[in-house]
């Protein structure tokens, strides 16, 4: 028996989704409801699939299956395909199992010809309604199945209108629009070597064609690798039956929410213009009319939509958004899907769903995309205010939430304007690890270069604050200390406002206001924790990350960069010191000035924490890092230093590398300098014996990075306990410690049987872990990884969602081994991965005990290891 | 029951050699043949270990066991230690499983202290022979056991014998020798801070300690890595009591061999030196005697030695190196062991000993080191041309074998000498890629600057050509044409000499031979290849290379580089041209234009080997490497190139990269430049496709570089078949060809099952993998590695010998992944390791198919391979 790759609507229903697409498994589910669907057919995923395997070929039998399904509609409507005088057409959209919204442009009006047009204008009576839909035909198949530019058409339009002296479409009379055919079809012959086809079935199986090739076009591969959607999957074809909204003033066409998508509140949402074709909603040449309205209008038409509404809600127990059209006086429902909507409104729907006993809480939670959660945490622009104000540059959305604030040009200004609490934007051209006080004291920051991964939108996610990076036409001329964007001047202390969500910068002010973490945002946090297994901890290198985080939920600090405490300024001379230092004494008397600075962090680490664990990583990063590149810096340091230009410069030498990510840093660094252990374990315990001595509860985990094998443990393990011992005896009091080590060096997992004897946990430096498995470093990739997805040899970002097979493969590895050696050993996620919601499944389901991510994506995380237990239940 | 920590010689045997070093264990051996030993006892390896677990401390009870045999010494000696009417005195030597030749110095005279050095003057009547070996014990004890530096001592004899206007130390008489004890004990109470220890009990076991401490000294840890020794062997001590050849002209002592070191000769070979103690032959300051001497001097004592050679040769059926003493008139063994020898003499005793029919064949190859042989494949100097030459200056030695020519300072003045058939070393301050024509036309290269890893050495190693880098004091005047060396000048043309074995510069002309490969040597490799099962090719770019590789045994080409075609200077131009064309069409063109440049390589190297298989790797290499750095040479080649500097400099920028390594390379290249793959598929196989055509037989095998996932091959495979198939339609003729890949990514291991199904073959890069799977660059390493071996975290360089446990793992998975889903798969190494001894052993162990290495290797690898199959079988 043929495979069966045609569907009839009333062959269908909503659990057929992966077959037949969401459009396609709605519309037939409606059809089985007994609502009022113009009738169609659905040409199957597995025919995408085919059609690729195939060489992008449609074959015999899945042309043949689809006339013989059309055939059915044809004595259903009683109307025939191509018939000029009582002729079917039908509308040809794409439906994939996820929506993908924007994927291809709907195609109307198909089946139109020369012959069928006439029939049309004489069955209806109505000539220019005929050549109308006839000329949006024939521009759309032109643009969306061959490709030949939109503009062409709407260019030759306004030729028309021009010499007219007319400027609104339906200004344009029959006879103008008969011209307009004749030239669209010129275009087209030009355009594409050959004349428009006049065949229903040509154009039908060439549509057919253009959605399944659509399934690659550049905007869906992207939009599927930012939303997880496997090219396997494929997309359906909808063929049905068109109805016409702009068939006269007792037509018309809507679209509508069965509840509000910006805010959740339980109303009919949506608005309608009659006289029309779905376009024209959206095109914005007539204003639509609030759904609301229509009750006024057609209270017969209003109450049957609204009873449907009902209908559809209780059958999919979500928010549905709809589409309909009302041909002559009778309803019809085009499409119905489960609505988009904003986090606050998937909050409100969710729980309100579960008060009116529609849904279980459980149900309610797998409702909730936990990435969306992520607008929820950051400030945002007082809606009132944000209506008047105008966007005057544009750049990266590098970290998101609104900021607002008087410019800084330098981070000492910055930080003197947190000092008189004044919110303040730092303005750079590019930022380097010297401004990270400054960046700590202002609300946001733009700078004019640099990408999503640069150093300003790195730490500024980190940190939770706004961030616009690569900001178009801004100009800094710190001498002046004038900023020039898009030609308008600002001086330091003018405000500004930036858009870290959408990538805006405003030339004014505009008013925010903190994010709430408590109402429904805390009732749905609270549902969560009943079903949660997976714990959630922070990575936070500063006592106010910390109390952001754990207000967010977080039960502990996964992982607190020993090194970005360097950076600030008394400090990052201590450590050029201990650098430069040419011997022991020397380098141990640069690192006896550091130690207190470290112990005092971390002393308010523990403070904040009270008790909660805090997994601290010894130093990691290539110490190059610490010195400066500039020539003018160069020689400034030196002196600072009491060195010759020539000797710092000869440090700096020494220090490049090839490789940097594959040199001298993590553990390395400690076993080269054990005393930078020494002094760092002295800073963490000793902090921790404070405390202690206070009545302060403290949890401390000390962790090593960059263990690839036992022996490097084993000998950093020996210091940090002898220099343990010595601190305890000194002090005269114990304080319990754990001793662990990051695996995120491919050998690290393979020989994890022996490190977990050494070791009291593991953590997944995923980020990695990912560079060495594929083999290239995140900064390098991106500029050949585009290519990669275009090419559809990846399918998903690497650094984004963890690779399974590869990076998985070792994660599971290291897990098995590690517990296998030691049974009760804890294992962990720190990296960026700790807050993307599908690495957070992946977690929960190798078995380990934590994830720890940014402040910010600690509720996406918690929600996604709820989602992760839910679904092994469901 | 305790454990037994000492053994007396007659308690052992020579198979206790792991147990009791392999000095103890033939000290054992020599007394149960019945051999005149002066009788001891060996502390074990296993006293090491444990003195090391007890944090480097002797346990009471091994101090009890050292005594208890001390104490049966005394009984057969009927010495007693310390006592000064009969004094047993005793030597300390360490001895581990494996020959470390100068690992620690020995102790002799133990058990002297002031009563006792009276008594044995007594004893002996000779007060001058008591206090010499009295002052010469304090000044070991200090040196070896106390790390007292002996130049103090030196200095206060040389002191004296200024003073009393002597220049020998056989010219101070007893009081000048009385004096110096007095002053030399002062000075080890200066340095020591407590007094010169007389107890003699004290004095063994400070001893014992040192001989354990040194097991882990610098030059230890250091020659273990470069054997292959494991730090868990630990040494033994032993403990032997003295006999003196120094008691007058009735005593002496010397070395032996049984055949000649030197040549394999089947004759004594030796020396020795009446009247004197063994440092004394050693110390060159009195000339000793050829060994055959003593027959006139002593004959009974020499027929004795002549027949105890016989039976140790017999016994151990080897070449043996023996010491002896003779006390008055009596001959003792002191040692006994399998002698070093040259790689000549190697093969010649091997090949003798089986002629002899005292081993077989199985045995002889066993007794060869492969590394060995690298020394008989390379030029050297003429012995009798050598010995009149003077060294100039040192460098590294960089690359083996004897190197003399007149001096070329750039690389086109090196080619004009190639095409007069003159013999030339090229001069360079450092060499770069567009070197390499003028460094293939040289017989040497001498670098001022670059390490063991420079573009020169790595470089001239491929070749095997002869290359000293880093040379001390040498400096080039470019624009003069003048080198000066050590202060010395000299003209192009002039006549210089390298050794590129010893790192020696000459600033002469001295003649040299070309190696052998017939003789012993064809006789050796012959039997080699009756046992080896692990096929050996060889690493070859061009015809040149193959057809050495071919006489040296490769059975094909493992690895032929592409990229290294095109830094010749035709080439590098077009490859510049695609790396700049902003599109398609001039990309087009400029491959275009080497198209007929590589296919013209390959069709060379593809007759040389006139059938047998070639693997052809395509382009990896980042593209930046094509580029200049130089502003001077960026202006000039942009002109070159018809691009503005600005043009030029923007691709440079745009092609930087944070970590090269990690960056666009490799496959990516292919993938991003799909032109590049199907240009060299067209060279490849247009080659081919010549060559079948005039007869001779061929076998590409297309090799896809740095795959971490099979769509990547996939993608490139797609278009390697598609050109192929496309230039055979055009050709009108078919040939075979295989498409494998590299396997040097974690992640392709990890996948291997999926790659293999796309790949006829696999090649493990093992230089990659090895760095991707400790995350750390060779470049980059090798500043922190040497802190790595001096704290014993790592024994040997992962870029040498293969990580059997974690790079070894990913081989293991791959090879075993691979074949389960393609039985078929071929799998080999290509890269450094497929040269190196244990790595070869370790490639037969898991079922590879073949190693490929460089062409001078291959002999060396052949051999390690053969006796991986014997140890099987033994």
């Amino acid at each position: 028996m043929q495979k069966k790759f045609v569907y009839l609507f009333k062959e269908g229903s909503a659990d057929m989704k992966n077959l037949l697409g969401g459009k396609g498994a709605n519309l037939s589910q409606m059809t089985s409801l007994g609502l009022p669907v113009p009738q169609g057919f659905t040409v199957t995923t597995e025919a995408c699939n085919k059609y690729y395997v195939d060489g992008e070929k449609l074959t015999p039998e899945v042309e043949k299956q689809i006339f013989v399904a059309l055939k059915k509609i044809e004595s259903e409507t009683g109307k025939v395909f191509g018939d000029a005088k009582n002729p079917l057409l039908v509308s040809v959209r794409s439906g994939s199992r996820a929506s993908m919204p924007g994927m291809m442009d709907t195609i109307l009006n198909l089946g139109l010809n020369d012959k069928v047009v006439e029939g049309l204008a004489t069955l209806t009576g109505n000539v220019r309604f005929a050549y109308d839909s006839y000329r949006r035909f024939i521009q759309m198949f032109a643009d969306v199945v061959m490709g030949i530019k939109r503009e062409l058409f709407e260019d030759e339009m306004d030729k028309i209108k021009v010499a007219k002296g007319v400027t609104k479409d339906t200004d344009l009379n029959d006879l103008d629009l008969k011209n307009l055919v004749i030239k669209f079809k010129k275009i087209y012959a030009k355009h594409k070597g050959e004349e428009f086809p006049e065949q229903p079935n040509v154009q039908l199986i060439e549509a057919v064609k253009a959605v399944f090739r659509s399934w690659n076009n550049e905007r869906a591969i992207a939009y599927r690798r930012m939303n997880d959607i496997p090219a396997e999957w494929g997309t359906a074809v909808n063929i049905q039956s068109m109805v016409f909204g702009n068939m006269g003033d007792e037509s018309g066409t809507g679209v509508a929410f069965t509840r509000n998508p910006a805010t959740g509140e339980k109303a009919l949402f949506g608005e309608y213009l009659m006289n029309a074709q779905g376009e024209d909603v959206v095109a914005g040449i007539r204003t639509p009319n609030p759904i609301i309205e229509l009750e006024k209008q057609n209270p017969a038409v209003f109450k049957e939509f609204v009873d449907i509404c009902d209908k559809l809600e209780d059958f999919y127990k979500d928010m549905q958004d709809m589409e309909f059209t009302i041909e002559n006086g009778k309803l019809y429902m085009l499409q119905t899907r489960n609505g988009k909507r904003t986090a606050t409104a998937a909050l409100k729907i969710a729980i309100d769903l579960v008060s009116e006993g529609k849904i279980s809480k459980k149900e309610a939670l797998m409702k909730i995309e936990p990435r969306s959660l992520d607008s929820l945490l950051h400030p945002t622009f007082k809606q009132d205010a944000l209506k008047k104000a105008k966007v005057l540059s544009h750049g990266l959305a590098a970290s998101p939430g609104a900021g607002c604030g008087i410019i800084s040009i330098s981070p000492k200004q910055a930080m003197k304007c947190a000092e008189r609490k004044i919110q303040t934007i730092l303005v750079r051209t590019e930022t380097s690890p010297e401004d990270i006080e400054g960046m700590a004291a202002a609300t946001g920051v733009l700078t004019a270069t640099g990408g999503m991964t640069s150093h300003a939108a790195v730490v500024a996610r980190g940190m939770g604050i706004a961030c616009v990076a690569g900001c178009e036409g801004l100009k800094i001329d710190e001498k002046n200390k004038v900023v020039t964007i898009n030609n308008k001047s600002f001086k330091e202390g003018d405000y500004i406002s930036i858009d870290g969500t959408l990538g805006n910068v405003y030339g004014e002010k505009i008013e925010t206001e903190e994010a709430s973490i408590s109402g429904d945002f805390a009732t749905i946090m609270a549902w969560v924790d009943e079903y949660t297994k997976l714990k959630v901890r922070a990575n936070a290198d500063t006592a106010k990350d910390a109390r952001r985080a754990i207000q967010l939920g977080a039960v502990g600090i996964g992982l607190c960069r020993t090194e970005h405490m360097f950076f600030e300024k008394d400090r990052i001379k201590a450590i050029r010191e201990m650098i430069v230092a040419t011997n022991l004494e020397e380098r141990e008397k640069a690192l006896g000035k550091l130690l207190p600075m470290q112990k005092g962090d971390f002393y308010k680490l523990f403070k904040e924490l009270n008790g909660k664990p805090c997994t601290i990583r010894y130093i990691d990063p290539p110490l190059h890092e610490f010195l400066p590149t500039a020539e003018k810096d160069i020689a400034e340091i030196a002196k600072d230093l009491g060195k010759t230009t020539a000797e710092l410069k000869h440090v700096i030498e020494e220090l490049k590398e090839f490789n940097p990510m594959m040199g001298f840093r993590g553990c390395r660094l400690a076993i080269v300098i054990p005393e930078l252990a020494r002094m760092q374990t002295r800073a963490m315990l000793g902090a921790a014996l404070d405390c202690k001595k206070e009545g302060t509860p403290v949890c401390p985990e000390l962790m090593v990075p960059l263990i690839g094998d036992v022996k490097e443990l084993q000998y950093i393990k020996d210091i940090i306990h002898a220099t343990a011992k010595e601190l305890m005896e000194e002090v005269g009091m114990q304080v319990d410690y754990t001793v662990g080590t990051m695996i995120e060096i491919p050998r690290a997992a393979i020989t994890a049987d022996k490190i977990a004897k050494e070791a009291d946990f593991f953590s997944f430096g995923t980020n990695d872990l990912t560079q060495m498995t594929y083999g290239f470093s995140r900064d390098d990739a991106a500029k050949f990884l585009k290519e990669y997805y275009f090419k559809r040899i990846f399918e998903s970002d690497p650094f984004v969602r963890v690779d399974e097979e590869g990076v998985g493969y070792l994660m599971r590895k290291a897990v098995s081994l590690g517990r296998g050696a030691k049974p009760t050993l804890k294992c962990g996620i720190c990296g960026e991965h700790g807050g993307d919601p599908a690495s957070v499944k992946f977690a929960h389901k190798i078995g380990l005990n934590y994830v720890s991510c940014s402040p910010y994506r600690v509720p996406i995380a918690r929600l996604a290891a709820a989602q992760a237990v839910i679904s092994e239940s469901m």
